[in-house]
C-alpha cells in the first residue's frame, strides 16, 4: 500500500517532504523501522528517535519539515497508527469455508464466505453472517445470530438466543449467555428462577478470553456498541452497558446495573447491583462502587468516594500513629495545667 | 398444565376466586401476562400492577377476593414462582443418545435415555447416569461419575475420579477437578506435590460459568447439597463447603478452609485457607475474611470485621480530616493556655 | 521401588535402621501408610505419630534410632516427599500417538511418543517436541512451538507462535496468547491496535485452570522458569515474570510490569502497570501495588505499604472511635480550663 492510500485510509494528512509516495510493506516501532516501513510517534519519550529512524514515513501530530522522511499527519497519532497497524494484519488463516470435522445443524443459516473450523458445533436455527470466523471448538447455541464480519476464537460459548453484532471479536473460552445467577430462597431450599432472557452485544464490540456475561432473567443483558472488555471481566443478568466503555481485567459488574457511556473501570473494581453508572465516570482499580455515581468524576476504594477524597483521606491514614500521639502529648498537657490551674485556684483563695 | 396441577406441584393453594381452573400456558411477568397465562407478585414495587393485570392467575401470599382473578397462595411468592417456572422450561434439544462425533470409551457406562453431543468427550471408566446430558465438547475424565438429571454444559472440564450427585448443573468453561496449588519450596527449586485426592458435588449443586474447583492433595474437596457458585468462583483443595451456600463472582477460598451451610459471600470476597466460616456467616462484597467467623455475623473489609463496627469505622475515616484540624486547634488553645497560666503563675510568685 | 531407590532419586540419604531394604509400593499420609509404605514428617503437629505408624519407611529430617521403622533423612522433608510422591503417580491414559478425532495440520512437525487426543486441534507449522501431551479439545494455534514433556489439559488455547519450554504443563481452558488489552481511543471511537508480539513460558513453568496469559503488543509477554500460577490468574501484555515466582488465583498483572524472582503474591492482588516489583517481594493478598517494591519486603493493603506500617495502621484504625472520644473529651477540659484561667485571670486583675 501506498503513503498516500493509508493517508487517506486513516484519515491523516499527507506530508511526502521531498519524498516518493513509495509502497510501505510493514508498520514497526520507530527505533526498529526501516525505508518502506512506517512509523508513529506518540510519546514524547521517544522524540530522539525522529533524527535517527530510518522509516520510510511516520507519523507525527504535526509538520516537521526539518526532518528528512515522509509523514503522515494525525492529530491522534497513536489512534491513526492503530487504524494503520489493521491494514497490515495478516490472516494465518489455514482454512475457510465450513470443515468436515465442524457440526452444523441442518436448519442453522450461513452466510457467504464464512470459516467454521473443526470441532465447532453450530446449533439448530443459528444465523451466520457474510464473513463470520468459527474457530475450532466454538459453540453457537440454538437460534443465535451473529453478523457480518464478527470472530468467534476456540472454545468460546455463544448460549442460545444470543445476538452478536457486526465486527465483534470474542476472545477463547468466554462465555456469552450462561445462566444469570438468580434464586429464590426457601427456608430449606434454594430454588433455581429459569434465566429465559438473553444477551445483546452491539457492533465492534470485543470480549476478552474468559470473560462472562449472562443471559437476562427475563429480557436481555445488552453491552453498547465498541465497548471493549478485558480479559475474566463478569457482567451479572440485566445489566445494561452503554458505547465505549473499557473495562479491565476482574472487573465485575452485579445484576440489573446501568452503565453509561464511556466508562472507565480498572482491574478488580466492581459496582453493586441495581445502581446507575453515569457517562464518563472513571473507577479506579480495586474500587467497589456502592451507589450511583455522577458524570466525568473518577472514584477510588471500597466503598468508592471521589479519588480526591480518597487521597486526602490516605495521607490522613498513614498520619494516624502521629496523631495517636499528638493526642496522648494534649492530654498529658491538659493534666498539668488543669492541676496548676486547680493549684492556683486553692493558693489564691 | 391446569392451575390446580400447578398449585399441587408447587405447594401452593388454589383460590380460583369464581374463574374456570384453565389451561396455563406460559409465565410472565405480572405487567406483561395475559389470560390463560400465570404471574405472581413478590415485590411491593410492583402491587399497582394488581388492579390492571390481564394474568390468569396470579401467585399471592395472601388471598385477595376483591380482585378479579384465580390465585395460588404460598407464603413465599417468588420461591413458588421459580418453582412454577421450571414446570415451564422449554428444552431446544436438537438430538439425545450418544451423537456419533462423540467419543466414549468403550469401558464407560452410560445410564438410560443421556445425551452425549458432538466433540464430548468421556473417558475410561467414568459412569454417566440416566437423563444426564453432556454438551458439546465437555470432557468427563476417567473414572468420573455423574449421577441422574445432570447437565454439563459445553467445554467443561470433569477431572478423573471427581464424583457428581443428582440434578447438578455445571455451566460452560467450568472446571471441576483440576490440580490444587500444592507445591514444595526448595532452594533451588519448586516442586509440585501431585494432587490426588478428588473432588465430590452433592446433589443439586450449581456450579457458574468458568468457575474452578480444585481436587484435594489426598482426600476430597467437597460442596455440600444445594450450594450455587456463581461465574468465575474458585474453590481451593481440601476445602470443605457445607449445604445451601451462595457464593457470587469472583469469591475464592483458599486451601483447607471449612465452610458451614446457608453462607453467602459476595463478589469479590474470599477467605484464607485453614480457617472456619460459621454456619449463616454473610461475608459483604470486596471482604477479605482472615479468621474464624462467628454464626449470623455479617463481615466487611479487609481485614474483615463485623458489618456494624465497620460502617461505624468508616464514618470515622471520612471525618479524619476534621479529627486533625480539631487537634491542631486544641493544641493551639492549650500553647495559648499554657502561656497564660505560666504568666500568671509567675505574677502571682 | 526399592527404598535405596527411592533415597537415591530424591537427594536423601538412607537409615535402614536394622530394616530390609524393601519395595515401597505407595505412598499415604503418616497416620494411614502401612508396611511397604513411605510418609514423612514435616509439620512438627504430626510428631505423635511417629511413635505409632505402621508406615515402611519415613521421610525424617534427623536420623531417629530410638523409632523402630527405616527413614530417609532429607534436610526438607516436604520437598523429598514431593519428589518421591512424583515417582508414584500414576498415568490413568486411554491412548497415545495421534487419536483419529484429532485435527492436526499436515505442515505440524510432531516429535516421539506424544499423544494427541480427540478434538485436539493442532495448526500449521507448529512444532511439538517428544513425550507432549494433548489433551482432548485443547487448541495449538499456527507456528507455536511446545518442547518435550510439556502437557496441555482439555479446552487450554495456545495462540498463533506462543513457544512452550520442557515440562510446561498447563491447566483446563487456560488461554495463552490470547490479546492484550491495547486500544487507542478517540474522540468517537475505540481503536484496537494489534497485538503482534507472543508470549513465552520457559521450562517448568505451570499455569492454573482459567489462567489468562496475554501476548505482548509487538515482543514477548514471558513467564520465567519453574514460576508457578493458580487459577485464574491474569497476566497484562509485555509483562516480563521471573523465575519460581507464586501468584495465588485471582492475581492480575497489569501490562508491561516487570517482576524479579521468587516474588509471591496473595489471592485477589494486583499489580498496576508499567512498574518493578523487586525479587523476593511478597505481596499479601487482596493487596493493590500501586509502585515499584524492594527487596524481600511484604507488602499489604491497598494501596499496598510494607505489611508491619499496615499493620500498625490497621491497630489505629481501629480505635479510631476512641481517639475520636478521646479529643471530644480534650476540648471540653480545655474549654472548662479556659473559662477558669480567663475568670481567675479576671478576679485577679
Amino acid at each position: 500500500m501506498k503513503i498516500s492510500e493509508i493517508a487517506a485510509r486513516i484519515g491523516g494528512e499527507v506530508f511526502l517532504n521531498g519524498q516518493l509516495d513509495c509502497e510501505i510493506s510493514d508498520i514497526r516501532p520507530i527505533e526498529k523501522a526501516g525505508p518502506g516501513e512506517l512509523s508513529f510517534l506518540a510519546n514524547m519519550d521517544y522524540e530522539r528517535y525522529l533524527t535517527i529512524t530510518k522509516a520510510g514515513v511516520v507519523i507525527l501530530s504535526e509538520k516537521q519539515s526539518t526532518l528528512t522522511f515522509a509523514q503522515i499527519i494525525h492529530k491522534n497519532p497513536y489512534l491513526a497508527f492503530a487504524k494503520a497497524a489493521q491494514l497490515f494484519q495478516k490472516n494465518n488463516t489455514t482454512f475457510t469455508g465450513v470443515h468436515s470435522l465442524a457440526y452444523v445443524d441442518p436448519t442453522a443459516e450461513l452466510g457467504k464466505d464464512i470459516t467454521i473450523l473443526p470441532f465447532a458445533f453450530v446449533g439448530k436455527g443459528a444465523k451466520i453472517g457474510p464473513r463470520v470466523f468459527i474457530h475450532s471448538g466454538a459453540y453457537i447455541g440454538e437460534f443465535a445470530e451473529i453478523e457480518e464480519d464478527s470472530t468467534i476464537m476456540p472454545h468460546v460459548f455463544i448460549g442460545e438466543r444470543v445476538r452478536l453484532g457486526k465486527r465483534v471479536l470474542v476472545h477463547a473460552n468466554a462465555v456469552i449467555g450462561g445462566d444469570g445467577f438468580g434464586f429464590a430462597v426457601g427456608e430449606n431450599e434454594i430454588v433455581k428462577v429459569p434465566q429465559t432472557g438473553t444477551v445483546v452485544l452491539e457492533d465492534d464490540v470485543e470480549v476478552g478470553p474468559l470473560t462472562s456475561i449472562d443471559r437476562a432473567a427475563l429480557d436481555v443483558t445488552r453491552i453498547g456498541r465498541g465497548t471493549k472488555l478485558d480479559s475474566k471481566v463478569h457482567i451479572g443478568h440485566n445489566v445494561q452497558v452503554g458505547k465505549h466503555c473499557m473495562f479491565a481485567a476482574f472487573t465485575g459488574i452485579a445484576g440489573s446495573t446501568r452503565i453509561g457511556d464511556w466508562v472507565l473501570m480498572g482491574g478488580h473494581s466492581g459496582t453493586a447491583g441495581h445502581i446507575e453508572i453515569a457517562d464518563r465516570t472513571k473507577i479506579a482499580g480495586m474500587t467497589g462502587v456502592t451507589n450511583d455515581t455522577e458524570t466525568n468524576v473518577t472514584y477510588t476504594g471500597f466503598p468508592a468516594i471521589p479519588a480526591p477524597e480518597w487521597r486526602r483521606l490516605q495521607v490522613h491514614q498513614r498520619k494516624l500513629p502521629e496523631y495517636a500521639k499528638m493526642i496522648k502529648n494534649l492530654e498529658k498537657r491538659i493534666a498539668d495545667l488543669e492541676q496548676q490551674v486547680s493549684a492556683s485556684t486553692k493558693s489564691s483563695s
